[in-house]
């Protein structure tokens, strides 16, 4: 029963972003719920101030609350298994022990110097009060091509991170690669220098889902003021 | 205090409208909350699929909660006297009793043709399965027509319905007139044709109250799939 799923937070935001892909891509029906304040004296509201790409996500079903962005990825390929695309968490243990693997790799060393540079290359610029930090984006952009450099390899010999198939694995890398590559030349580049690495993100940022998410970030832009 | 203070629907909606339009004029604290079901096998989420300008509002604040949008109004007006527009629901006894009979006015007699109005002549002609119904059209410009005859006699005298200030009866009226002007030409000339009345909404269409709501309109639509 798809009934009761409910996602609060805002799309522009890396983690929702991760949440809404894998939504779509179940074909689940849900609930978005987004709050904005609006501040006295201020009548931007707030979602036109978004000044943090890893704003948080909440995610129910009936009793359940779970709010991370991949737990909730999780829940919702083990919970609705004959929904939407089957494929996308493995259809036996081999394959899922071997999404799982890509999967932990990217929560545990893509996703902390990934989003550093979102922060530095994507939002830092537009926001009045921080300098980017060029240590910092040299630091991050040296780790983030090792392991571009890894994928490379492997996507030579596949079409997706866990073999032929788009998965979680894939989906899971989309929000905070899509911030970087549409951030400037030089995020871009990060991508684009490696062939394998190239074709493979312009295969998973063509899916129907992730279109959907980003029409969702247009409409409601977290923009710098 | 203002903290605490929630709005639940869509800015497209005219009863939103007028509570967010009364909120900016008083230059308040709250906070939006808009909920978007996404369907299954459909991707577009609902707020794109408006088809009823009238849709509710839910106002609360701590444990009171209101659901009318005139009563929501002036409870910010006696429960905020000190914040923002101070003129709005009038300074004085002699005051508010004008504005309150403009108010009742509107909700009265304004509020049913005009709303029938949005619908027949901004919605129904976007709407796949509807037929704009043009005796209900006729109907319903001749109600508008009349009342607006009497409006543009009193604001050949004042600036303002109730007086020479703005105030929560002009507020009142913006939602469904912006929609009606914006509809057709048929729709604008209703107001237009008439010179006090033309001047009047050219006014209070511009305060920045209401701007600001008809960015939030344009920047989370409600058209018509």
């Amino acid at each position: 029963m798809a009934a009761g799923l409910q996602v609060f937070g805002q799309p522009a935001s890396t983690d929702v972003a991760r949440v809404l892909t894998c939504l779509f891509e179940k074909n689940l029906e849900f609930e978005l719920v987004r709050t904005d304040t609006f501040k006295k004296s201020h009548k931007l509201p707030e979602f036109i101030k978004l000044r943090d790409p890893t704003g948080q996500v909440t995610f129910k079903h009936g009793d359940k609350t779970i709010v991370d962005s991949r737990a909730i990825c999780r829940y919702l390929c083990t919970n609705f298994p004959e929904d939407g695309n089957r494929k996308l968490y493995g259809m036996g243990a081999l394959e899922r022990a071997s999404i799982e693997q890509w999967l932990q790799a990217e929560a545990q060393s893509f996703d902390a110097p990934s989003s550093q540079l979102v922060f530095q290359l994507a939002f830092a610029p537009h926001l009045k009060d921080v300098i980017p930090d060029e240590r910092k984006i040299e630091e991050n952009e040296k780790k983030i091509q090792t392991m571009l450099g890894v994928y490379d390899e492997i996507l030579s010999k596949n079409k997706f991170l866990a073999g032929d198939e788009f998965t979680l694995a894939d989906l899971s890398h989309l929000p905070n690669s899509h911030y970087i590559i549409n951030s400037s030349e030089r995020g871009r580049k990060l991508f684009t220098s490696k062939k394998h690495v190239a074709k493979w993100y312009e295969a998973i940022s063509n899916r129907d889902s992730w279109k959907q998410v980003i029409k969702m970030q247009r409409e409601h832009p977290g923009t710098f003021e």
